[in-house]
Order: C-alpha cells, then sequence, then structure tokens
C-alpha cells in the first residue's frame, strides 16, 4: 500500500466505463451513444468558436448555456446548474445535497456510478430491490432517509417511472432531497423538469450526451429550486470555476436550439428500438420494455455472457453486467439501422445455431 | 438556511474567480491569460476534430494527451494524470494525497484555492508566512505534517523557487507528498518535473491555459510516481470517467507539439515583463521580481484599492486582493506591448496626476 495516499483512496472502488474501443470498424452498442451525429449548427457554432479567443477563460457562470438550458425547460437561469458533463453533476449534488446523517436510497439494480459516490463522500446507502419486473414501487421508499436518487428511464433496465408516481413520491416525501437522474429522458419519457417550481426538494439532471449526440462534448446539467442550485454551485466553486470549456459552452446552446435535429434524432432512435425489440422478441429474447436508447434483454436458452463473447468475436460489442439479478441480461444501444440489422443477423445465427446443434 | 443543504456545504466559502468580463474593449490584464491566441495547429487539430464523432465518449484514459505530455516531459504514460484544468487536478490531488492526520502547509500569501479545498475535504492546514520579501524559506517546512503545496513561481507575487531549494525541502521531507504548483513555469523556471523519477512523493502540476494559451479548453496534469497517479486516478474514476472532452484532447496533444510556437510566445511575454518591470519602476512602483506572466507591484504614494478602481474606470483591469499583507499590491498580467503600454500610461497620469497635485 502506498504510504502517500489518503485513507479514503486505498478504500475507494472507482466506476468502469463501458470500453471505448481503438477500432472503429466495430459495431458499438457498448456506451449508449447517440448514433447520428449532433446537429449541423452544433458543428457550425463550433467552427465560429474556434479563434484565438480560447486563450481566454471561459464564462465561469456558463451563462448562456443556462439561459438555453432555461428556455428549453422553462425555468429562470437561477434554477439551472451546468457541469463537465452529468457524472460531474451528479457527484457534486452528491456532495452537496445527498450528504446526511440518514442513509440515501437508491434501486438495487441502477446507475452503478451511484455507490461510486458514495464511497467518495462517506455516505451511507440502502438499496432498494426493484420488483420482479424490474419496477420501482414508490412504497419501498416510504421510509425515512437522507435522499433519493434514481434514472428515470432506470439504467440499466430501460424501465420508465410515470410522472404521476413521481409525484406521489415527491408528495410523501418533503424532507429530503429527489434526485431524478433523466440521461434517457428523451427517448420516451416527460420530464420531471415541470415538477420543480412545485416542490423544493426536487433536482432533475440531464444531460446532452444521449439525446444531442454530444457524449464528446461533456455537458450535463441540473434543474431544480434555486436554493437547491446554489448548494451545488457553492461546492463547484470550492472545486473547480471553470468546469465547461468555450467550445462545450457554444456547442451546448446551438444543440439546445435546433430543436428540429433533435426531434429527427430521437424519433429515429425510438423507431429503432421498436423494431429491434420485435426482432429480438421473434429470436426467443425477453425484452424489458424500454423508454431508453437502449434495451435490456435475456434469452431463455443462452449465457448472457457467452452471447456477449460471441459477438465481440463478430465485431459487435454490448454491454454485460456481472451482478447479481441480471447477469444474464444484455444492455444493447440502438444503434443505426444498420447497426442493428449486424446485431439481429449474428444473433440469429447464434441463437439458430444453438437451437439446431 | 436551506434544510435540503448538507451540513458540509452551509460552512464552504467557495473560490472567487477574477472577473471574466463581457465587454471585449476592455485591456484585460487580470486573470493571466496569455495575450497571444493559441498555435495555429491547435486551431488546425481542432478543425480536424470537429465532425459527426462527438456523438461518442473521449478515450477517458485520454491516452494521446499523456503520451504528448510524457514525451515534453521525458516520463512514462503512468506518471502522467490529466484533467479539467489543474484546478480540477489539484481538488483530486488534496483529496487522494493531502488528506492526512496531519494538517498540510503552505504560504500566507499564495494561491487562494488552497484553503478552499482545505475547506471541501475538510483537510486541516497551517499557513506558513512568506518572508518580509516574499520568499519561502525552506527552514519553516521542516515540522511534521500531512504534505506540503506551494505554486512555483508563487501566485500571487511571481516569486521562484530554485530547483536546488527544491531539492533541499523534498529531501528533508520524505514522508509526505510535495506538490510543486507549476503554472507559471514557463514564464522564467525550471520544472520539479526533472525529479520525479528520484522522489517519490513529488507531484508536479501543470496547466496549457497559461503557456499555451488555452485558459478555454480547460486542460491540466500532473507528473509524479506512478503510486501517486495512480491515486488520482482512483479519485478521478469515482468522480467523473471523462473530465477531458475530444476537443480538449486533440487540442491539446497540438498544442504540446508546437514547441516554436511555444517558445516564441513565452519569449515575447518574459521580454515585455522585463520591460514593464522597468517601466513600472520608474514610476516609483515596487515590482517584486517575477519569473510568471504577471507583475506583482506596490506604490508608496498610491492606494491598491483606489489605483485598480482608477485603471477600471479607464477600461483597464488587474487583480487586487483584500488580504492581508497584500492589500496595498497589484497583480497585472504581462499582455502584449499595445495592452501594458495602454496601462503604463494610465498609470502615468494617475501617479504624475497625484504627484503633480
Amino acid at each position: 500500500m502506498n504510504p502517500y495516499w489518503s485513507p479514503l483512496v486505498q478504500e475507494l472502488k472507482p466506476y468502469v466505463p463501458g470500453e471505448q474501443p481503438k477500432l472503429s470498424s466495430l459495431v458499438k452498442l457498448n456506451t449508449n451513444e447517440n448514433p447520428y451525429p449532433p446537429s449541423p449548427k452544433v458543428l457550425e457554432a463550433l467552427r465560429h468558436e474556434l479563434n484565438g479567443s480560447l486563450r481566454l477563460y471561459p464564462d465561469p457562470n456558463a451563462e448562456q448555456l443556462k439561459l438555453a438550458i432555461g428556455r428549453y425547460l422553462n425555468v429562470r437561469t437561477e434554477q439551472v446548474f451546468v457541469g463537465n458533463g452529468s457524472d460531474e453533476v451528479l457527484a457534486h449534488a452528491f456532495l452537496a445535497l445527498l450528504k446526511h446523517e440518514q442513509p440515501i436510497l437508491f434501486p438495487d439494480i441502477t446507475y452503478s456510478f451511484y455507490p461510486v459516490y458514495c464511497g467518495l463522500y462517506g455516505i451511507a446507502y440502502n438499496s432498494i430491490p426493484l420488483t420482479d419486473s424490474f419496477d420501482i414501487r414508490i412504497e419501498d421508499y416510504a421510509r425515512p432517509n437522507g435522499g433519493i436518487v434514481f434514472p428515470n428511464p432506470n439504467a440499466p433496465t430501460g424501465r420508465l417511472l410515470l410522472q404521476t408516481d413521481i409525484e406521489r413520491l415527491l408528495n410523501g416525501n418533503r424532507d429530503s432531497v429527489v434526485i431524478v437522474d433523466e440521461a434517457y429522458i428523451d427517448f420516451g419519457g416527460e420530464s420531471a423538469a415541470a415538477l420543480v417550481n412545485r416542490f423544493p426538494n426536487l433536482l432533475v439532471v440531464q444531460t446532452l450526451s444521449k439525446s444531442r449526440s454530444l457524449a464528446g462534448l461533456r455537458i450535463g446539467f441540473a434543474i431544480g429550486d434555486a436554493g437547491l442550485i446554489e448548494a451545488l454551485e457553492r461546492v463547484k466553486g470550492s472545486f473547480n470555476s471553470y468546469p465547461l470549456d468555450r467550445l462545450a459552452i457554444a456547442g451546448g446552446v446551438a444543440a439546445l436550439e435546433d430543436r428540429d435535429h433533435f426531434e429527427w434524432s430521437r424519433q429515429a432512435i425510438m423507431w429503432t428500438r421498436n423494431w429491434v425489440t420485435q426482432a429480438l422478441a421473434d429470436l426467443g429474447f425477453e425484452v424489458l420494455p424500454s423508454a431508453a436508447n437502449f434495451v435490456f434483454a435475456r434469452h431463455p436458452a443462452h449465457d448472457a455472457g457467452e452471447l456477449a463473447a460471441a459477438l465481440r468475436e463478430r465485431h459487435i460489442i454490448v454491454r454485460h453486467f456481472r451482478l447479481p439479478r441480471i447477469e444474464q441480461f444484455l444492455r444493447i444501444t440502438i444503434g443505426t439501422e444498420e447497426d442493428c440489422q449486424a446485431l439481429l443477423d449474428a444473433l440469429n445465427a447464434l441463437v439458430a445455431g444453438k437451437a439446431a446443434a
């Protein structure tokens, strides 16, 4: 053990992100990226920013981006926080709003970064089992807590919690913060951002990585009561004054302003998802109903780890989590039609091959 | 007090960055930006990255950037850590390497983010007074400590600690980490990076914001023994998997590879600094010897706060810290010759005006 490490570091168990392969020839369905490029207006805005002004610091408050988010979600800039990807936004939110005496609550099957943040900041947590159908049951969260956090749609299941259920949760939980992590909301759900004026303890987190095709630019944001946002600003101001570079700010604004491209891209992905879901079912897969840009599926006769390895041999990568309850599932990102056809062809060969054997 | 805030947030005192004015007509000498644009090769590399691949996550390990830094400073990639500006790198280093039982040590007059990190992570510190001539005296750090951190050249004084003194400090302090924060080293000092193979407790932090004219792109890095770097990676992996976006990685690589532009820009700034130092002295200012891209100066007959306000009326902004021992100093960034001439003309009018009155 390195004697220079702080005691905390010795205990940390970092998050392991999905593979970012160097080979561009792979069909990459493992990290839920959008298969379509960002809006041409984003590239144009970025080109416009490529000049000598890169020598200057960005606006530490990223005001133009906050204004664009405010226009998009109909909130004031004091209700908007921005960060270097929604992972940074979540990290600050855990420290600013979820570190209390009581343990926080999140589902047992969820975004696997949540327990990592708890380890980083010394936050106790209880994981609440999803139902057998992988649903969040609101009643299970009716207990004293230091905060509640969950993705909606949930990851990696893709299952959506309805707005009425979120309202029910908020009505029953007024004393601690509820964070709704909406990384995938644009692919089939309704944002809880519409509720922030009614619930001063609601924080909604979104990202431009998925539905805006900007995973490479690192932009996340949170919407909430100005009091919650101020807490995030205090942590941010004690950590890094300028988390968003000049290009990210400009690109983010342009992405939020091009509503047509956004609509087109998310509709295309939802259409493909419906087709892939049906095709997987036809191959004998059980596919959870997904409101995200991925599906979560298992085959009763084929081991998920073996399927993932066999796909990999065919240059197709999907995500497989060796975790309790979900080790027989594959999480498959919705790619282009061409990507998905390649996946389905490969699975057809694998499943039919074994069935014939 | 907002009941949803964590107890920690209620105590935080965030760092206040220098103003980033919206008016581009100002002569901006307040945040130590490089007055010259980044290398044309940086802009070319960025243009090359402006394409549909922004939909994909960046390499979480930013390997190309680590390789470029390794080539520049003659270290292996396992000895390199990269982050979203040197502020993020420093934040992770405080948590990973400076959070021990003993208080850490840093100068009483120094980068004012250090006590803020201590507040964020609950790290006790002792501030060690600089000498009357604003020097760091190595002997003053010969006491039990949880770590030592200082900028070299120091901020906001610009004073340089010689390599021999840093070696003396390291030889006398083997049991805790020493962080040398070299944001300004390229303007007149010699990097301690050459010492990392001999001292497993030395971490050297640099940034591309100043000498590479890329404050707007947010790239910082650290060099040290692979054991120290691993600690930083563990914190980073528990906070945000992708702190550097695709454009920052590409631009950073190009910046490090254009040695000619780098040399030209830092030589120009050093030349201007020498001229400005002499001209300020001719106006009656006491100017501390600076190895940075700014000077720290006071006038025996003029209040620094009043001078800063009067300059501001003339559309020239400099930085003034209302802090003990330095409240009569102005920190003036070295700009272009034209910027500096405007500053000197304004100061000449102010100082001569008062002298005549």
